[in-house]
Formats: structure tokens, sequence, C-alpha cells
């Protein structure tokens, strides 16, 4: 691997995995109403069955292409098109035309398969034969209940790609959140990246520094601190971050931290287009767990942090549009979502048939 | 003809007929100003001569393009352009250049034949040669003493088409207007369909029936009725739609009406650009002609009822343009819209020069 | 040259001269902070170095394409990217990368020549090679203490030629400045045209006519006036009108001119993409040099003027952008701006190094 050679941003046709589980909604998003969403580029409508059991269908009407989100929701479940009528169960069958008894054998939009879990609703875009609910993304702290915290969903206009290069090295945080969880220790610290198949773990220590001022509150505790960061990507969209500081010397380092405070968070991105993504993230902590209020807190304060990268990403994403072709050259920060591309392309590279050799390494 | 063949939506470069008469305006519209108006995707400048007589030119100075409809109109009826000065009489040639004696002989904007009748402005685009009055689609109701209405011109952001297989299949009543005249009756009752070589006819009685909540209050008598929707269509764009109820029994589906109420739909609809049309509408009724009252009020409902349609069209418009070269099957329902399709897709090949067989069914 | 030979409006992809002097803002404009701004189709970061210096970089980070102007200026001068930190000089160099001491060679991004003259700062877009100071077009009555005045800053959304046309032809002002500066004597008085390499001049006297409102004001005496308009373009983008009016018979068209009132328009327009352009202007007049307030109200009068200007402009961009193709006759009023765009032409094809002769008249 040729750790600086430069890429192009690939804008192909379909720049993401399809044989993948992406998050389409927080399960409480989804009611028994029809909810339209744009998932990798396809036109989606979301809801309940009766039992509880959440569908979702192509939004666009067989017949003459209305979306289907525009009709409503019998008691039994089934869809009725907001334009003529025609109705559809679970599996994307049509069962009913007006004013005809023989309904035509290709009356049917496409259903996917989907999963429940971790607090989401994940989808299947590809093959659905190959939709195993084992390989959902492990993102178990967010109803683990030695862990309490809670998240929100961001439309943001960009790549989803660049969302993950964002997540993939903090050393920005000094540079973009300065004035609550950056200072220039996370930009100067040393950090080791590991991969696995479909993993990459950037682990970052910084011992004996100042607490920036989000952790410091947190923390509770004067003095110097050790500080970690351990970012983990699981192919192709989600990012989980162990994150907290304890006092120096506590032996945090060691692998005690019960003098410190932890927090995860918990980052998943899926397409929309080409250069839009849904971004799911929750923060959550192992302390403190009672405290509704903290939580809200947090919720609150980490949304601000991230609308502060939200302007930094859709910037960087005009810029990308201004400047096709342009080459992009990795520093030693770009390690980790080095990695993390490594392993979308791969992916990518299998969805299209290609050999994973080709896209290898 | 295979009346379960699909299509797509041709959207080529000119999907419209060119030698046909067009609305552009209500006559109350075009006044000795300047109206500008998008018309079969060229932009013209509309306005009357001293004499009454309407005027279309196209919008956009010979010598720099400026929009005609920027400038002002001289009291003998010539229109000055706003930017140099340039003059055009009511032929589209340039009678007066700035700071110049001789006119360039090539200096002329094109003017088209229009006609006003039936309370509205119409416009031949194609080859002025063919352009006989005696071809004017008939809406003699929005002028006829014996009917009384009013009606609106809408800007739908949408394929013209779009509006006349709305207007074809009215079982969309029973799902997009539930709430006033749309019933389950009209979903299910049978209808007839016959066609001419510019003619397409619905013909559907709905017999014995609850009257749905706007004939109710138009009839005003308690009971069931015979209800009747007779659908016209004249190519390319007008659609009179012949509707009322009278109480069951009382001999209407046989001829006499005398007991009931009728009005009649009156449709025409313009493109403007692909993917936008001017749709003017009027509803007429031939009973309680005198209350004025009754005719704001009637005009307000309808235009309530359009609104829905409005709603409709447009994400049936956004839909289709997300799924280019989606192929449309035709259900029973879609006969009238079909044959209408039929005409219309006749007279583009006309226009293109092709023969009528080509286009043939 | 053929006069009436008509053209069609370049839109290559480079349809500007690239090696010329070009006003990128006011020098007031340019303070220690980052300014972005669009330049003949590239985006700039422009501030101010500490001893003054105004530096112009592309606005793009070499390492992720984040805009600089999102990033932030150190005491030093030196410019911090507001992503991941890396450091660049005023000559573009990166000096500093997080997390690593050595910096890729590659590591730049390009800086642009540029002069502060005039009250204005001027860059060079093509061969640094080339950019010779005293090739800056002549505005210096905007810095003389002779004259007294102020000016504004534009955004056109037009073809920065479209500009230049409109300067080059006084006689709109009769159809678009009716109520201030515009009378039937400018569209009817002759002119003279005269050109030189560089140059274009258009000469207009209005002997012995009614001064229009504005000028009345200014002059402060009754009876009638001579009037002049002496336009003189300078390739690629500048132009300035000596104008004024004098008492008939006190010898102004003989070339005394003391018993009138004399202002120069100083036009000079840059352009920022293919249909949107900077103009900047200024009115300077050698009378009541010391009444701020008449500074003022001069300065107001005129951007009211421009305002009329500036939706004719963007009204014509318009429709040239929905007549592609379209042939541009001459009239005789444009004799000025038909030199001033064979200059601008021949700029254009040097630059693309084809022979002058190639684009000569």
């Amino acid at each position: 691997m040729a750790a600086t050679q430069p890429f192009t941003m690939d804008t192909g046709a379909v720049p993401w995995p399809l044989n993948a589980w992406y998050v389409i909604a927080w399960d409480h998003e989804v009611k028994r109403s029809l909810l339209p969403r744009t998932i990798c580029g396809e036109q989606l409508v979301i809801y309940r069955q009766p039992d509880g059991r959440v569908v979702a269908l192509q939004d666009a009407c067989w017949h003459r292409l209305l979306p289907l989100s525009k009709g409503h929701l019998q008691d039994d479940g089934s869809l009725v098109c907001g334009y003529h009528g025609l109705v559809y169960d679970a599996r994307g069958r049509c069962t009913h035309m007006p004013s005809q008894d023989t309904i035509n054998p290709s009356a049917c939009v496409r259903s996917y398969p989907v999963v429940e879990r971790h607090r989401f609703v994940w989808i299947w875009m590809g093959d659905p034969a190959l939709a195993d609910p084992a390989c959902v993304p492990d993102l178990h702290w967010n109803h683990d209940p030695a862990w309490a915290g809670d998240g929100e969903l961001i439309h943001v206009n960009c790549d989803y790609r660049l969302v993950i290069d964002n997540l993939m090295d903090l050393t920005h945080e000094t540079f973009v959140h300065g004035s609550s969880i950056g200072n220039r220790a996370v930009a100067e610290a040393p950090f080791d990246v590991t991969h696995g198949e479909r993993f990459a773990t950037v682990t970052r220590w910084m011992r004996d520094i100042e607490a920036p001022p989000f952790w410091a509150g947190q923390l509770g505790k004067s003095g110097k601190v050790d500080r970690w960061q351990i970012i983990r990507f699981e192919a192709p969209c989600t990012v989980t971050i162990d994150v907290g500081v304890a006092p120096t010397g506590t032996g945090a380092p060691e692998g005690d931290r019960s003098q410190g405070v932890n927090g995860f968070v918990l980052n998943t991105i899926t397409p929309a287009t080409a250069n839009t993504c849904h971004y799911f993230w929750a923060f959550v902590r192992n302390y403190r767990l009672d405290e509704q209020s903290l939580t809200t807190e947090l919720r609150q304060g980490v949304s601000g942090i991230f609308r502060e990268d939200e302007i930094i990403l859709e910037a960087q994403q005009k810029a990308i549009e201004a400047n096709p072709g342009k080459l992009f050259y990795n520093l030693n920060i770009d390690a980790g979502s080095m990695w993390a591309r490594r392993k979308l392309d791969r992916m990518i590279a299998a969805d299209r048939g290609g050999s994973i050799a080709e896209a290898a390494e």
C-alpha cells in the first residue's frame, strides 16, 4: 500500500456498496403512517404494519409513478395509491385495481429487506438473498442499559464518504471545534492505525494534558488528564468512537478507566444521493445514567459541535464539485480514512462483480 | 390497437403539435399593456392594439434580445424596446431605429396568428398558412347565455399531457377528491369509450347512487340520484366534461334531465415548456343563472378541487423525471386517455412530416 | 471591417483575456481578514499581510479542498486552513501540516500577482511573467485631488461584455434612464468613433439642448446647454466617461469648459463566471469638491441609475441563454461596443496562442 498515492472522488453511477445494511430511520421515526425517504438514490416509502413490522417499498406507483407516500394506509396495513386507488400489500404486490377484476401480474413495486436493531431501522438495498441480519453493524451501546444517551438525524449536503473522512481523523477537532472539544494536543498526539477485513481502527492517547472544556466539565475534577479517542470504522458506513478522560496517573492507558468518564459517539451514515446523506448519530455515556437533563444537555452540545462539521462538509462538497478530477493527497493523519475508503472500494468492486483483488491494496 | 401496450413519456424536442390552436390567455387578461407568457417553449409578449385586436409577438428584441415586454406601448399601438428604443408594429416589423434613418430589412420579430373566441385568446404556433379559425375547439358554453359560470388560469408544473390524463379518467375523484365530488361509485361504475378523428369520449352513468356532497348541495333534493360524466376530448388539448345528477327515476339516462342539475367543466391546457403548462378552466351551469354569489362559490369550490389535482400532478411530474424511460402500463380506466394520446401523437407526427400511418394505431 | 456583420456571443471555455489586469476589490474592502471572491472563474481568497500588502490565493486547500476563506489568519500573516490546520504563506506554500514534520513538496496553492492602484486592487490571472504593473488601466481620477467622488461594487448576473456594450452606447439613456439623465437628444445626436490598439472612443456633443434633470441640478443655471459624453474604452474591461454640460455659447465644444460642470464615470468590470461579473464604478466631479453631502448624494443617485441598467442587463442575459446561437446585428449606435469587442477578441485570441491576425478586423 502506497500511503501517499493521490486519489480522486469516485462519483460513478453507484458510489456506494449495495450489499450492505444501512440505517434508514430511528425506530421512533417509523409509525403507522407513510414516511418518504431517499436511500442510495432510490425513493422509498417506509411504514409499520399493524403488527409493528416495518415495511420499505419503492415510492412510485406501478401505474403512473405517483409517490405512494402521497396515498394512505388502510387498517389492515395495505397501502392505497393517492391517485387511482391501486392497493399494495407489504411485499409490494398490487392486490386491487379500480374498475377491473383481473390484476396485471407485473403490477408490483420493489420491497426491501429491513430489520430493527440498536434503536435503528436498517435496510438492504442489494440482492435480497444476501441480506443476513447477522451482518448488521454493532451499535449495541445505543440500547445497552449500562449506557445512557440520545441522538439525532442530520441531513447533510455532501457525499457520505466526507463524513467518514471527518470521523476517521479527529485532528480536525483542533481547528473546527476549538471552543469545545478541540485543543492542540489532538493535532499533535501520535496515533496507531490497525485494520481487518471490514474494520479500521485509529487509537490516540493524549497523556498528561489539560482537559478541553467539554471533558473538564464531564469529569468534574481538576488536574491533568489522560485522554483517549479510539475510532472504529465498520464498513460500509458505521463509525464508533470510544472517548473519555481520566486523571493522569490513575491507570487509564493501562486499562483502568474507573476514575474517568467514558462516552461513545455512535455514527452511521447512509447515502441519500451522490451528494447528500443521512447522518444518524448518538452520544452515550457510562456515568450519571439516570440524569435525563444531562442526556438532553449532551445531545444539544454534540448537536452544536456537529453543526460546525456540517458547515465544513458542505463547503468541501461544493469545492469538490467545482474542481472535478482534482487529486487528493493523503497526509499521515489520513491513514484511518484511507483504510476506510479501501474497505468501501472493495465492497463496491465486489458489488460490481469485480474480483476483490482488483480493488485490493 | 393493443390496449395494454406499455408506453414511455415522449419528452422529445417538441412534444406537442404546433399546427393547432392553443389558448394563451383569458380575454380579460389582455389589455393595452405588455403581458409576457411562455407558450410551447416560445417566450411571447401579448397586448391589444388601440382597436382592441390582440397581438402576440416573439418577446425578444431583434437587436440585443431584451424581452420586448420590458418596453412600453405607444398610443398608436406600436411597441418600443426598453433598451435602445427600437419600435415594432403589430406585424413585428421594426419601424424605427435610434440614430439612423435606414432600417435593416431583416429587422423584425415573429408575429403569430391569434383569434378571440369563447372568452379566450387562441394562438397558432405552427405554419401561419394553416391557421384556420374554423378549427378553434368548441367551448361555446363559456359565453352562451343559457349557461353561467366562471373560471381561472392555473400554472401547473407538469407536462400538459398529465393534465389530460387526469381529466380523461375520473376514477381519480374517488381517491383525490373524496371529500367533495368523489365516492366509490365513480371508481366502480362501468363506462363507454368512443373516438373519432380528433375526438375521444368517455361516458359514465352511475345509477341510483347516493349523491356526493357537492352534487347533493347543488340538487337540493334528498334521495338517490343518477349521476353522469360525459368527457369529450378534442385534440390537441381541450376537454369538456358534461356532469350532473338527477333524481333516480326521472329519466335522465334516457335523455330527460329536466329534474336534475347540469354543469360543464371546460378545460383547455397549453404547453408552456416540456414540464410546465397553463391550465385554463371554467365551470358553467344551466340553473340559478342569475346568482352571482353561486358563480363565485362554484369557482372557489372547483378551485379547491383542482388544487388537489395540482399537488398530485406535480408529484407525478417529479417522479417521471426521476425515473426516465419508465414503462407505463394501461389499466381499463386509461382507455380514454390512451385514445387522447393517440390523437396527440398523430398530430405531432404530422407536424414532423411523418405520415399519419406511422403514428396510427 | 464590415460594420454590419452579425456575431454570436462567444461563450467558450474562457471568454475573457487572462493576460490582463482586473480589479478584484476596492482597496478598503481588503483587510486583515479573509475575503472570498470568484474572479475569471477561479475562486480566490484575498487578504492583507501585516505590512499591508495584498495577497490573493486560490481558495481551496491543497489537502481536501476546503475553501481557505473558511480558515483564519495568524498574527504573522500566515493562513490556517479551517479543517485540518495546514498553514500557508503569502506565496501559497504550505509551511505546516498537522501531526507530521515532513511537508509534501507539492503542497501549495496558486498565488496571483496583485497591485494596488487608483483605489482598487488589481490582479493578473494569466502568465505571471507577463504581469507588468505599467499596464494597469488608467483610472487616476479616482485618487486625484482635483476630483472628488465615490463609488460602489455591484455584482451583476450577466456576461461582463454586456456591461461594456451598455457603457459604449449611451443612447440607451433615453429609454432606460428617461427620468434622470436620458432625453431624446442623446438618442438623436451624432457621434464620432475612433480607436487604437487597445482603445476605442465614442464622442458625442449635444449642442444647444435642454439640460436633463440631473445635469440641470448640477449646473445650477437656467438656459440651454452644450452637453458632452466622451466614452473611452481601454481593453479589456475599463470604460471612463467624461460627461458634463456648459451653458451654450461659453465655448465648451471648443475647449473652454470653465463655465460648466464636469464629471467622470469610472467603470471597470471583472468577469466572475461566464454569466456573472463584478462591476466597480465611481462618479467623480471637479466642482464643489469639499461637499461630502454632494458626494453621498451623487453616489446614491448614480446607484439608482445603475440599478435600472442592472435590471435590463440581467433580463438580456436570460434571453441570450434562452436563445443560444442567436445572431446579433449591429446598428450605427453599436460602433463603439463593436470596436471594444474587437479589442477583447484580439486579447483572447492572443491568450490562446492564435496570431493577432486571426482575430483582426
